[in-house]
């Protein structure tokens, strides 16, 4: 923060450093327990499993809350859309910009979420924590009857929407998470988190020069790295969509309307990258995954809410997208 | 100015405005004369020819003092070398980046012009004008003996180049104003000038959302004018090359490394307009273009300079540029 309280992205002389503190709890199947060998608890890690508090699965109770802005959000509507939970987890969107307090039902009617009754999001987090002390980030399970917030932890909320609610997918949900596959998977998510979904705002948040240039080498030998694993791959992990597609998709979808130039992330646009630009067209023509994608928003939300980055709030025309719907040739 | 003397480009609210009051000396070849038909001098202009101080051309007496950065710079570097004037009128290279009182030689040894014994360019207008009101630019022709400025007038200087230092031009020099072709010329550069040149400044520091998408449309209509035009043409002006493709050209070089991202022109990259691209490369792989393009010096100028536009002063490390060698297929 700033003296005049707004809010600051880019630390001087530092490298950006995303805090992973989230609220650990679990919305879990009847029958499902906590695993203390569970690798969301390595040892060394803050949270143990005693920490955690567990919630029922049951349909029409939680409501997620993730704006269409937001690359970790976007990940919760895909997987619920992919997985045909619209019926049984109801969806709140708060709109793409906000301020120093953070997410807020703008674009609702009366500016005021119509299930939860909140005009922010923050209220969901008070409403469980009154101190709570972190960032209020989307996206987030909230308990509807007691309009708490249960979990903002985005890696585990997706995760959970597979293996918990099985019960209530659709009948030819795709398996987002093939077991022969767990391991290998789990490898290549971590390296697209670390090098490609925060890699970017290594570079955008950098506090010097050097982090920055030491964060758009580690962009680039990634997204060389997945445009030669795509080149004889239709989707990461072999012939079908799994989780780690829909983890990258959220980062290629805001790579030229957003990174390229609000982030610095220009070697090329990801049009200029055959295999992914393809692999992102094809995912963007699957259903569950375009039509969460609102281009206006995206742009909206990065240039008008880093105002140390943009302090003009302007947000660009560009770039043309049209193309995003042109055939792919992957099929 | 902000109260801490930092430059401001972006006037809140306002469309981009260019201070187009330059010092209007000429240099002048002996016999030459000043017309007062000339329309450089339009009723209602502030200058008269009578307010107008002519200087005679003579080898070895002037100083062009021209930073690379700079696009209206950039230009006279090209004719100069174009005509083959480079014993005749020397050169003097600022760095790219520069503090409230403008250009410095802080790329020659000791930080000192080793010409005219000067640190920063001001004091060449203040020897003329020590009372200089107006802003401190580039390119400047410079009177070595007094060592006073003689005129900044950019537009002029390069035309001067041409007609008024004559004998002194190479044997091959192209003929850069073709008088078959001078109206049309003159309604081309125009229109570069006012949407191009201009219009990219005219998007990056827009004072408000309606500006900049004002000054976004602007720049389009006219970048897919030159696209059209030049499917057909080599050149601007037809076969050969003309002061319109000097002028045009300064631009195109520094579209993909800075207008595209710096000042948001980025509905496409140069590199995705075929016409365009391909004439860029022609240009700059002519002797006498290519040559003058310090990309680094280029993206160190905007980058750094524009603190209300980059705060952070991080300079990025994209796009790729080798592709400006490649073939472009047009001669």
């Amino acid at each position: 923060m700033t003296e005049d309280n707004t809010p600051t992205y880019v630390s001087k002389g530092q490298e950006f450093a995303r805090d992973m503190n989230y609220i650990p709890d679990r919305i879990l199947a009847s029958g499902s327990s906590l695993d203390p060998l569970d690798d969301r608890f390595p040892s060394g890690s803050k949270d143990s499993p005693r920490d955690v508090q567990v919630w029922p699965v049951e349909p029409g109770r939680y409501r997620l809350v993730a704006a269409k802005a937001c690359p970790w959000a976007n990940r919760a509507i895909i997987v619920r859309n992919l997985l045909g939970l619209e019926d049984v987890i109801s969806i709140g969107l708060p709109g793409p910009t906000h301020d120093k307090r953070s997410w807020t039902f703008d674009l609702d009617p009366g500016g005021v979420d119509p299930v939860l009754g909140f005009e922010r999001l923050q209220q969901a987090y008070f409403a469980r924590f009154p101190d709570y002390p972190r960032g209020i980030t989307v996206p987030a399970m909230v308990d509807v009857p007691t309009k708490g917030v249960v979990t903002n932890d985005f890696p585990q909320i997706t995760h959970d929407l597979f293996f918990e609610w099985r019960d209530h997918h659709r009948p030819d949900a795709p398996d987002l998470w093939p077991d022969d596959l767990r391991e290998e998977m789990e490898s290549v998510m971590q390296r697209i988190f670390t090098e490609v979904n925060n890699g970017v705002y290594r570079c955008g948040f950098a506090g010097s020069q050097e982090a920055y240039e030491a964060g758009y080498d580690r962009l680039w030998t990634a997204m060389d790295w997945l445009e030669e694993r795509l080149t004889d791959r239709r989707y990461l992990m072999g012939d079908a969509i799994t989780e780690a597609d829909v983890r990258l998709f959220t980062t290629l979808a805001r790579f030229d309307p957003v990174y390229h130039g609000h982030f610095k992330c220009n070697r090329n646009k990801l049009t200029e990258m055959p295999a992914l630009w393809g692999y992102a067209r094809d995912l963007f023509q699957t259903p569950g995954f375009g039509e969460t994608i609102d281009f206006d928003q995206i742009k909206a939300h990065y240039y008008v809410v880093h105002t140390d980055v943009n302090p003009s709030g302007i947000i660009p025309k560009g770039p043309s997208l049209e193309e995003w719907h042109s055939a792919h040739g992957r099929s």
